[in-house]
This record gives C-alpha cells, sequence and structure tokens, in this order.
C-alpha cells in the first residue's frame, strides 16, 4: 500500500489501499488439500495497510467470515465511496492501529472475491470449476494464507483476528502453526457449528440447488441461481440478527402504506429488507462459493480434526495468548460455545481473556462499531506487543 | 362421532371420530370477509369426539396451528395406524378428558385440509381459486368456527383452547365473542408476530413463490412447487425446535459414515431429517394455503385490530378466565410476549393464571406430551366447569 496517498472521509484522511494477487501451487505442484485433492495453481488476493517494521514483528492477520473480501479497511481510490468492511475497527489510530501494525487480510479459498475458488477456470478444462472445485476445509484456507506469508517473507504473525468464519481461521492458525503467531483474537465464534447452526447453512444450500438455474453448479454461461442464493442470503440475515434488534429495526412497521394490504407483496418494512439484501447479495456473491465456504465451516470442527474428539486435547497444542469475545445476544454461536472453548484452553493453561459483549445486534455485533469491543482489542494488542518486545530483549 | 365404537391403541381403547363436513355462505349470501370480499360457499370440515350434555355446557373448541387440521385425536378406524395431532392430550382421561368433555376441531379457512382454502374449487370459474382465493384474517377463521357453532347449535363454549397460530384464534374469540366463551387457554402463542417471525415466515413465502412451478398460485394441473414449499418447511421446522433439543437430538452426528463425505449430500444427520421433514410435509400441504395461513399470522395484532393500538384496551372486552402457558425455549413466541399479554389482561382486573413451563423442545413444546402442560389444563377446566356450575344454580 502507498501510505503517502490519501482519502478524506468524514474530515479524517485515510491511506489508500490496493488490491494484489498472489499465484502459486502451479501444476505439478499442486496444493494439497485436506480432502486428499490437488489444487493449483491458486491464487489469493490480498491487500495491506500500515507499514511493516524493520524486524517484521508488526504484522497482524485478519481473516474474514463467510461473505466477505480481502477488502478489510481503506479506500481503493480518492472517489472510492465505500471502505473496507471492518473499517470501524481497522485503521490509524482505531482499535487495529495501523499507526502501529502492518495489517494483511486476503480473501479465503473457495470465495469469488480475487482468491480461486469454484467460479475459477479450471486449467483442466478452460471452463469454470463449478462443482468440480475439490471441497476445502478451514484447514485448507489457512494453509492458503501461510503460504502467502511465506511468499511476503513473513514468518511470524503478532496476531491473527476474526470473527464468525474468520474466528474458525484464528483457531486454526493457533493450533497447526502454534509458533509462527503470538496472539489470537476470536470474536463471535465457535469450535464447531451446532445442529442449529448447520441447519441453517443447509437450509441456504438447499435454496441454491433446488433453483432451477443452479444446474449442478455449471451455470456461468447461462441464467445464475439467483432466487436460491437470494433466500440463502435472507435465512443467513435473519440468523445474524437478533429479536431484540430486529423488534427496534423493524417492529411491526407497514412499507409505504397506512394500512395491511392483503396480498402477497413486501407488506411490513422487515420483509422489503430481506428481499433487498437477498437480492443486493447475488450482485456481489457465487452461489458456488456460498455452498463451498458453509460446507467448510459445518465440518469444521476443533476437537474431532486436532484432538481425537477433545478439545482439551486440541488446545494443546497452542502458545498464543488468547482473546475470546462473545455477545449476549448471537444466538447462532452463543455465549456458552465460547465458554466451553476458553474453558478448554485454560485447562491447558493458556492464557485467555474471555469478554461477553453486552449487545443487541446478534451475531453481526461483531462487525458494526462497537466501543468496548475496539478497546479491548486496542488492549489486548498492546499488552502482547509489548510482552513481545520485553521477552526479544 | 359414534361413542360406541372402539379403536385399540397401545392396550387402550379409545373412540372413533369421523371427519364431517358442513357447508354454508352459499352465494348470494357469502360471507363478508375483513379485507371486504366477499367468500362463499365455505365447507369447514370438522370432528368432534366424545358425549354433548343436556344442558350444552361441557363444549370444548381447539383451534389447530398452520399445518393442522379437524384430525385433533382419536382414529378413523379400527385399523387406522395414526392418531389426530394432539392425540397425547385429547381423548378419555386424558389432560382434555373427552369421557368430560364435548371436543370440537375444525380445520381453518385458508387450509387444505377439508375447510374452503385456496386449493378449492373457486365456483366463479370452476378451477381451484389459487391467487384469487381472498386473503383471509384470524378473525375470518374464528368467523367460520362461530358459523360452525351455530349450525351445531350450540351458544356457548366451556372454553376454547389452541397454541401458536391456534392461540391467535383463542384471542380473537376471547375478544370477539366475550359472552360466548367461558374459559380460554392460550399455549406458546403470541398477541402479534415480532418481526423475527414475520421474517421467519416471509422467507417460507419466498422460498415457495421463487419455485417455478409456482405459476403465481396456477399450479393444480401441472407440477407443484414441492421444492419451494419443502424449504419453507425446513425452515419452519428449525424454528419450532430449539439449539438445546437439536443438539441433544442430532449434535454434528454424521449420516450412514464415519467420516466427513466431502460432498453437498446430507452428511449430518440434521441435514437428511430436514430434507425429510420438506418432503414429507409436500405430501400433505397445499404451498398456498401455507401462504395464506402465515400471512394472516403476521397480519394478526390484538392491539391494532381491536384497541386503537392498546393491547389493553383490546383486552377490555374479554370477560373469560384465562391460562397462558409459554416454554422456557420458544424463541419463536418467547416467554416474555406471553407476559406482556398477561400484564395487559391484568389491566383489565381478568382471572388470568401464567406458567412458563421449562422445556427443552422449542416452541414444538405445547405439541408434545407434557405432564406439566396436561395437569395444568386439566385442573383449569376442572376449575372453570365447576364454578361454571356452580354459577348456574
Amino acid at each position: 500500500m502507498s501510505k503517502n496517498t490519501e482519502h478524506e472521509c468524514d474530515g479524517i484522511s485515510v491511506g489508500l489501499v490496493e488490491k494484489k494477487l498472489y499465484t502459486f501451487a502451479e501444476p505439478p505442484n499442486e496444493l494439497t488439500l485436506a480432502s486428499g485433492a490437488r489444487l493449483g495453481p491458486i491464487s489469493v488476493a490480498y491487500e495491506t495497510m500500515g507499514t511493516l517494521n524493520d524486524d517484521k514483528s508488526n504484522v497482524i492477520l485478519i481473516a474474514h467470515a463467510l461473505s466477505g473480501d480481502s477488502h478489510v479497511a481503506g479506500y481503493y481510490s480518492a472517489a472510492d465511496p465505500k471502505p473496507g468492511w471492518w473499517n470501524t475497527m481497522v485503521g490509524p489510530g482505531k482499535g487495529i492501529d495501523t499507526d502501529r501494525y502492518f495489517v494483511i487480510c486476503s480473501n479465503v479459498l473457495g470465495s469469488c472475491m480475487g482468491t480461486t475458488g469454484p467460479s475459477s477456470t479450471n486449467p483442466a478444462t478452460g471452463r469454470p470449476y463449478g462443482l468440480d472445485f475439490p471441497m476445502v476445509t478451514i484447514g485448507d484456507m489457512v494453509k492458503v494464507q501461510k503460504a502467502l506469508l511465506d511468499h511476503l517473507g513473513i514468518g511470524k504473525l503478532l496476531a491473527v483476528i476474526g470473527g464468525s468464519i474468520g474466528g474458525m481461521q484464528v483457531l486454526e492458525w493457533a493450533i497447526s502453526y502454534p509458533e509462527t503467531i503470538t496472539a489470537a483474537i476470536l470474536l463471535a465464534t465457535t469450535t464447531r457449528h451446532s445442529a442449529l447452526a448447520i441447519a441453517f447453512n443447509e437450509i441456504g444450500r438447499q435454496a441454491i440447488m433446488s433453483d432451477p438455474n443452479f444446474n449442478k453448479g455449471d451455470y456461468y454461461s447461462g441464467p445464475k441461481p439467483d432466487l436460491g442464493l437470494a433466500l440463502a442470503r435472507m435465512v443467513g440475515h435473519v440468523t445474524y440478527l437478533s429479536d431484540e434488534v430486529m423488534r427496534s429495526k423493524f417492529g411491526r412497521r407497514l412499507q409505504d402504506r397506512d394500512n395491511l394490504a392483503f396480498d402477497f407483496e413486501a407488506n411490513f418494512q422487515v420483509e422489503s429488507y430481506l428481499r433487498h439484501q437477498g437480492s443486493k447479495f447475488v450482485q456481489r456473491f457465487d452461489a458456488n462459493s456460498f455452498l463451498y465456504i458453509t460446507k467448510a465451516a459445518d465440518y469444521f470442527d476443533v476437537g474431532q480434526q486436532h484432538g481425537n474428539d477433545s478439545e482439551v486435547e486440541a488446545f494443546a497444542k497452542v502458545k498464543a495468548k488468547i482473546l475470546v469475545i462473545s455477545f449476549t445476544s448471537d444466538w447462532l454461536y452463543p455465549t456458552y460455545q465460547s465458554r466451553d472453548m476458553v474453558n478448554a484452553m485454560k485447562k491447558n493453561g493458556l492464557d485467555v481473556s474471555f469478554c461477553e459483549i453486552e449487545a443487541k445486534c446478534g451475531h453481526d455485533a461483531f462487525l458494526l462499531p462497537n466501543e468496548r469491543q475496539s478497546t479491548l482489542i486496542n488492549r489486548f494488542l498492546d499488552r502482547v506487543s509489548e510482552e513481545e518486545k520485553h521477552d526479544a530483549l
């Protein structure tokens, strides 16, 4: 990134960012995935903010959730109206302070925002993979991030931070690369999906796969399964909110009308909000990527995959200092799941801080401006970077 | 019903029931609906159990929920393998004791289980109504029930009982016909849908209306929108359960396999359970009826429709003694909604009993065998019938 260019926003100048691409695993040196399948070449879209310090000790990797991308914060140009997805948290002087830290964010494997996924060209056919794309796991996503860091010459991460499915990637980092990361920050996440979370993902997948335009995933040259993907997004959206926030945001308010319409149009504001969210999403996201990433999240299971069905055993490998944050109204990954995770970590004597933040916005709370969350993350990063400097003396 | 025929089940003989039909509102004397539309003729499917006593003082009306029907309990024949939907609650010696009470249950207006609905023949065209069927409200459903009771010569109800959307009908009875009902029993219900409840219904409706076989509701002579209706049912099913019951029922158990399959088939048991529920539902339910009944439930709003936006004012008309039951894990109609309802009733000095039952099964709890619920209902009915007798002296 170019730290001398600036963007004026709300009276504050912020650095501009640039989307970059790194390609590796060129055949015949494909990456071997958890399923045993081989995949290559792989391109990773990534962005950076801040300045890498001389001893490369100020690197923070941010892992995004289901529908995120590498554009975590900042603007692409001075005319760009929309900043990255976590601009409230990441930037100069913010919770994750890019005046101090060098922030990297990459698009996950299987997505459609620049990194190789089911919509990418299959070198074997010259056409998009579709469902010929191999199943990927959270572990595979992290392997790709590791390859990117190796390429950038970064051998150590001060912290890996992520919420939701991003948090799963952080857990995978802490377990699979214990020597590489100093700290792990886990927001609104879980060590494994509950049946409830799997159920909602499965409904979304069924909506996509039931769409007649789905055509077994081979829809790139024709009409897309937009109705199915929109439905999947609507289901997702409800699970990201909470009863409370929906009550205050919409209640039973009617749309453009004083009276009940007695028809099947969107009468209530919440109905038109959901329809809007659904139709907006299909313009930017690929239905197959939705299938692959939700399945990777459903498959993720720390204990089963790393500890012979024991989370305590899985966390025995971890060395990172850990901050876990959950939100009171998050019913997708409720606080009890964070507590279970923290308990399993503590049984290994790990340095874990846990905080449940009072928030009415549901699972989405980690993405929204939250003073408490920013302060907790800022101070935790402060502490671990100070301790790192001290340990290095 | 014939009280001399019996059915042997689990060693207990139970009375057989018979589905009957009452047709009224023959043109030009159609029923005027809340929307102003006129509908006729209307056929109502109903069933009765128990014996009507001489002074007709032992009548209980049971109102069913979204996908229910008139077959509340008992069997249709000695060979019938499956009893009615609330057989655990209704029958000789049960919570609602058909040795003492004469129970009536009718299928709601707009449904597809015998009562007139969108799949019925439109007399104007000789073809099924489809979306030409007028929108119906909970109030319209109750008007039809009232017409049935008038036909049966029953002027007074000892009690009206219902859960979920059935509970909304009970509220409508208590407010619109205060002189007709002595007691009202409200289970897992609400005075009006929250934005969350509307959102899930809207997702179900969108799933149906997005199905290419939907054909604007005119699908009766061709393929049906089965995929959309199945999806709607899957969404519904998740909202009827709870995180807790899904955890104990399915957890992360896999289906027929020892390992993750790395494909998009149903890997987890919860996935195949949902698919099964969806495909089972399309065999017995009409997609248009799903649209009409969920919309009626979303429109229902006691304060707005009966009290100038005040529930306290709406309940001022009520005379019935009331029992309200909610369930701890019901997140579709959470306990706080029952409490609000009870408070508004109490402000009118009504005789209200309220109980929140500890249950892990979610919204569905009212339909499942529950000793506590049975006892509460049984004793409440005991009390009100005793008080009725005393008042009549």
